[in-house]
């Protein structure tokens, strides 16, 4: 099948098009599949990060049914950097997610980030695209919440959801990591444990986002997240949709870097002293930049 | 004074026209300090890491010790990216280094990284070209272990030498922090504490780095880090040298790309839809670069 085949199977409900399309926009070839596609409004998008065994899957699974109520057509691309497809973490999300398996308005992927920091940041952006011109109004983005991803779907997530439990373990640890700076939103779910009330109050002292409980399991606090998420989209505006941009966009630049054709030919000019590495580092760009 | 007119003064012995010039090497104007001294070859650069408390500065203090006992001339650059010059850990460290302050054999400069990523990666190499300049053939470059400053600095650094305390804390945090991976040389310090033994056989497990103990308030052990210091310089080779360059010329251009002067413009025109993040991202480089 050509791309254009493709592209009108998915639309006409064949979920093994959607996922041939997806696989493309993973690969080098996004280009042609971007062409192909054309422009088209982004879809919203929510970025739900937090800890391991913080309740994002169940959350997101309650999410997509409350979306799927109001007849929202919902994509969950589940981003994993560390395992393949076969990751054990990502079938755990899966079975959570049994309940929506065979929803054709719903449709859940894993993202293999590759091994490489670049791989992620490629790979959304596109599959977003594609996502939004099969009429996915809404994408849920899902990372285990470890270091450099949070930061990068912050970049195309709005708003990032950070979810985490009652107890000082996962406050504090959330805060070391840098994951509250990009939370726009802060979920302490399991809230019917101790220690609860206390988690928010510590929270307050790190964020200034708001933070809502939440009891995930049994659909509590479901509605207050959805109407918190709600008005983070009404209050979206140009800066921060530039702004926005502007961290995609250097994501995507900085893995372009590490696979730039000059690298290796002006690497080995600094180490036999016959360029400086300030003038090296220009050179990738092409054209002299500011100081 | 004129850059060549500090040059000559610092070349004469002016701590001032010294600390000038590393000054200037840190700002915009390096491009002209660079210009002004011209090719030089690079000193060798010794890297010392690892967590707070874990007895970097003593160690430093002592290996300098060991250095000038050998009448080379040695610098040290402290790089605190979180702190500016007056940081209480600075200080500390500068209190500890009390014994060289008047040898004029021994420099010793705090780096601040001014906040922002890209400030270490910018402000290091010119820094050591004017070192190199002024015959210090010896730098030894120390961080706080905190995150990407220790990934940058081992991109400079050859070797970098990690260091940790027995017991299974630091370790641990070592292994998790990725610090593990940048070291060419790991330390065990303060080797007479309970465990030490048991530090080092988990550490094997974690690294093929060879491993040291090191009792560094009472220079035991220092003769073996300096041989295993040598045995490093001697082993360097131009795969090596080109594989340094490379990532310090990454680690420039990185925070070249976060000034770059179409980024603004580039993130406005997608968030606009008028452009997309592949092509925005692309067209950062003003050539077609691979996919």
């Amino acid at each position: 099948m050509t791309i254009e085949e493709l592209i009108e199977a998915a639309r006409g409900g064949s979920t093994r098009a959607t996922g041939r399309l997806l696989s493309l926009a993973e690969s080098p070839r996004r280009t042609e599949v971007l062409e192909a596609i054309g422009p088209v409004d982004p879809p919203r998008v929510i970025g739900v990060t937090g800890p391991p065994g913080a309740g994002k899957s169940t959350t997101v699974g309650v999410l997509v049914g409350a979306y799927r109520q109001r007849e929202e057509r919902v994509a969950v691309l589940a981003v994993d950097p560390s395992s393949p497809y076969s990751g054990g973490a990502l079938l755990g999300d899966r079975i959570r997610m049994a309940a929506h398996i065979n929803d054709p308005g719903v449709l859940i992927r894993s993202v293999a980030a590759r091994g490489h920091l670049g791989g992620l940041a490629a790979a959304v952006p596109a599959s977003l695209q594609v996502l939004a011109a099969l009429s996915y109004g809404l994408v849920v983005l899902e990372t285990v919440g470890v270091g450099q991803s949070e930061i990068e779907i912050a970049a195309v997530a709005d708003p990032t959801i950070v979810i985490l439990n009652p107890g000082a373990g996962d406050a504090v640890q959330a805060a070391k990591a840098g994951l509250l700076e990009v939370a726009d939103i802060v979920v302490v779910n399991k809230a019917d444990r101790d220690g609860a009330d206390q988690t928010v109050r510590d929270l307050h002292a790190e964020t200034s986002a708001p933070i809502l409980k939440l009891i995930a399991a049994q659909g509590e606090g479901i509605d207050e997240l959805m109407e918190a998420i709600a008005a983070h989209h009404r209050s979206d505006s140009p800066q921060r949709r530039a702004a926005r941009a502007r961290s995609q966009i250097l994501s995507l630049a900085q893995s372009l870097l590490r696979t730039h054709p000059e690298l290796d030919r002006l690497a080995d000019a600094v180490a036999e002293g016959r360029d400086d590495v300030y003038a090296a580092a220009e050179r990738l760009f092409g054209v002299p930049l500011n100081p």
